[in-house]
């Protein structure tokens, strides 16, 4: 890899930034891969406000509501930190999340919650296994993006939230767990089918993944092992709320 | 009217807190006015978060979805002094915010904008309305109550976005300047008919508003001449986005 500060990306468009960018952006192909990435949070973010506020409306009191919409106003807060740093790197942030929507409003569409309790598990379980996925990525990326992504996924305490309704919920109406067990695996399958299809379509992206030339990347045992420690956590998040997996 | 401190409300209820209450509280009517008050407020933003959250789904752009979904949550954070200030004033918040869903509910539901561009005006010109309305009235409260209701209505720029995207959105098309103006009436009429109810459903409220043995109020003709400047703000706003009113 031929690597010098000064090749990064088109003069034209670089960023105004006294910080110099990490050596591994004058590969374009990285460079790349890392606003893929970006975007997808970003995007991500945006579509986990707007499900959780519409979760919002379902919920039993107006106290639940107010909690959602909280959750929901925490992950909106997120899209800033994301869409500066794109624009660091010289790109229209906008262009680049929306890029993600058709995936992100598939998975959406495909997991419309029936309930109030199918709305809380989705919320707790699938931001749970979205923020294990970025993560993941993210160990393999420079340790600026990596703290980048590392912060807009710290956890805010209001899995706690999601933890203790729906164990009440179940307590309530122990026949809730079965079905909310069925609907945890469903959104486990359609998450690994939705992420298989982003990173399938964007060569940046699986690049990053499989590795190249100048890229460690993961070899298949390694992306394996990735998705092993994916389902474990899936699985742990489930135990917790007290469901089979 | 015997004011004395000690004599606030059920000393079992009594909220712990150092700093002492006004002088008005004393009257009991004064304090149920002010609890009225406080949950019409903290419905209303929660209230707002969610029409807000359902707008942003109308944008036209990621980025105008965001900008909307950001009010939203300016909204929501507003909830919480508002709460914190019931829970001191030894009531349960989403009690009396909830007593206050069905006004605020009917209000949305016969306003229900029908595209994005109504979405916009009934943001800017109904939120504007009611932070008036609430203005008013806090001017009658002690000062505690009015500084943290004026603090809870402080303009936070959002209504900028408003005005520069409905003054585009009529120059593009002309044609959308007399449905929005005949659409910036009926919030008018609207919110007035939903406002009156809601006050003549509260004796307490009522009572602030019309004076009493106690309390200085508003005669008839201040009544008048406050929706005389409810009126003419509301004229104004409508003239900052190039409507007429």
């Amino acid at each position: 890899m031929v690597a010098s500060v000064g090749s990064v990306g088109d003069p034209e468009q670089a960023p105004r930034t006294d910080k110099p960018e990490p050596l591994a952006f004058s590969d374009p192909a990285y460079r790349e891969a890392v606003i893929d990435l970006l975007g997808a949070i970003g995007y991500g973010e945006i579509s986990a406000f707007e499900r959780l506020a519409e979760d919002a409306r379902l919920a039993p009191t107006l106290e639940d509501k107010v909690a959602i919409a909280r959750m929901a106003s925490v992950q909106l807060q997120r899209v800033d930190p994301i869409s500066d740093r794109l624009r660091e790197l010289a790109v229209d942030p906008y262009s680049v999340m929306a890029s993600f929507r058709d995936s992100f409003d598939a998975f959406h569409r495909h997991t419309a919650p029936a309930d109030w309790y199918e709305g809380l598990v989705k919320a707790y379980v699938g931001d749970g296994l979205a923020d294990d996925f970025f993560r993941e990525i993210a160990a393999q990326l420079d340790a600026q993006t990596r703290d980048l992504v590392l912060a807009t996924l710290q956890d805010t305490g209001h899995a706690e939230f999601a933890v203790e309704r729906i164990r009440t919920g179940i307590a309530d109406d122990p026949r809730l767990a079965g079905r909310l067990a069925l609907w945890g695996r469903r959104l486990m399958g359609e998450a690994l089918v939705q992420a298989q299809q982003v990173v399938a379509e964007r060569d940046a992206l699986s690049g990053l993944l499989a590795g190249g030339v100048d890229l460690p990347g993961l070899d298949l045992a390694a992306i394996g092992r990735m998705f092993t420690r994916l389902t474990e956590r899936h699985a742990d998040r489930m135990s917790a709320v007290g469901l089979e997996h």
